[in-house]
């Protein structure tokens, strides 16, 4: 089970408190959580650190300021997106880090630039990860030309990514299958990353789990952009024969989570982000549209129909 | 596709206007929604009509009220409970009456009772269900021998009701395939009633769908006790092949449901139902904790399981 931070980070532009990430650092290891994704490895080229919160860059020394003398049973993970990181100058050797894994996001037009990010990745020594987004706008001959490079590859494991919210669980059934199909003879793990436009994210990774995925993305509260992710507090319900807790969960969610909703901060199921998820686009207009609390939702579905 | 209204009621009494009711009827009319439950028949001996709002009561002149000319191509229907109604004096002859089918709800425990419900209301012309509630608190015999009593009964129809929002896809398998074992030799459809304790209820109601399960109970927004019901429109976008149509409930949404969350009317997953759910548990002392908006999770948790 891996618990995103950096999906979250999405909503406040990365600003959370050096606090709440070590509260949620220790909930996490408490919990027996597998992997924690702290945020991205982004370019600072590119994005502002006086405008992004530091977890928009994960830098060494950020982590461990959190981190501190917690005991590190758990893998620290960060993204790293193709075309939004300088790769060769932020990603040290794995021995000097304390990162553990490295998840590059890219979509399957971009793969070939992928392969090289993975290759040097691996090369530093890290457990590396390919998370192809936005598949459900993907053909299955242009999945299968994705797999088909990428288990090649150095890879340790390929993630579907319902970037759009947009499949049901047989639409997860059948990637997953075909996912297995291309990373079995390569010996590579296939993981899950759901979103909630159509409150599907938890069945969708159990569906996933049963076909066979074992890197199993999360967030507290399922918190992330719009609908938000699978939340964790009900997987770990469901893995009642696994070892892990779900007290240092629910304390988490009592003592950080619901104050940061009432501080304002929003994610979860609206009936717009359903609306972008039926329409398979981008929650990105239901998220400006929210922001400034309209509510119209007729006007919304007709705007996004018309621009198909 | 059967609209609750019933469910709604249970968290403000029943005390919906005729205006919101009049204009659910017509956007489910619109909608080209099959049934639509306005309320209990419940006995005014045992419920004060002071206390609670009309549709606890659904007499015919409160719905032929607000149903009007409206062009009636939609079944109206209304719940029973064993032992709360006085049904031989409340419930008219069909002929005579508006209303076109009665759901009895009962525990399997109350299985006699309810077939001699299901008997004289059947008599009386009728479209009748069994909805046998909180099942998943029942013995696989239990539930054998419940079944097995009221398929050779009158029934039209006999509803999985997961009253605790405890049942994952998995379980709805199992007993979708059951009390399909159990009707279809005598010829009657099996429903689903499914609680979002735990995110699952439109993935349960799919689930039901995919397993043989015609008659699928929803509200507007999954308004309904606690956690609520599975959303009709979510399920209405996943039946793209149906002819249902989303616009009339995405304009009742922003015009009618906003505005009664707007007045604090709470419903809807929370992390206090997940607690009750994945204990499998009635969701009682959840709403009441909330309705004091106690947050403390760990301690509601460990009340819970002590109560054990």
């Amino acid at each position: 089970m891996d618990v995103t931070l950096r999906d979250g980070g999405l909503i406040n532009n990365f600003k959370f408190s050096d606090n709440f990430v070590s509260a949620l650092y220790k909930a996490n290891c408490e919990a027996g959580i597998d992997i924690m994704e702290f945020g991205y490895k982004a370019s600072k080229r590119l994005y502002s650190p006086e405008e992004y919160g530091k977890w928009k860059f994960c830098d060494e020394e950020s982590i461990r300021n959190v981190v501190k003398d917690v005991d590190k049973n758990m893998m620290i993970s960060v993204m790293a997106d193709v075309g939004r990181t300088d790769y060769k100058q932020d990603i040290i050797e794995k021995r000097e880090s304390i990162i553990d894994m490295i998840r590059v996001a890219t979509y399957s037009k971009d793969m070939n630039e992928a392969i090289h990010m993975i290759q040097y990745i691996k090369e530093r020594g890290y457990y590396v990860t390919c998370n192809i987004m936005a598949i459900s706008t993907d053909s299955e001959q242009t999945i299968r030309n994705a797999l088909d490079v990428v288990v090649k590859s150095d890879v340790d494991g390929v993630y579907v990514v319902d970037s759009y919210g947009a499949l049901y669980p047989d639409d997860i059934t059948y990637l997953t299958k075909l996912f297995m199909e291309y990373t079995q003879k390569y010996e590579k793990v296939v993981g899950i990353h759901a979103h909630n436009n159509q409150q599907m994210a938890f069945a969708n990774t159990v569906t996933a789990l049963h076909n066979g995925a074992r890197l199993l993305d999360v967030s507290v509260n399922g918190m992330g952009r719009g609908a938000g992710n699978c939340m964790m507090e009900l997987l770990v319900a469901y893995l009642r024969e696994a070892n892990y807790r779900i007290e240092p969960i629910l304390d988490f969610l009592a003592k950080e989570m619901n104050p940061l909703k009432q501080q304002g901060i929003q994610w979860g199921y609206d009936t717009m982000y359903l609306i972008s998820g039926m329409l398979n686009q981008h929650p990105r207009t239901a998220i400006s549209l929210l922001n400034g609390t309209q509510q119209n939702y007729v006007d919304y579905y007709n705007d996004m129909v018309e621009g198909e």
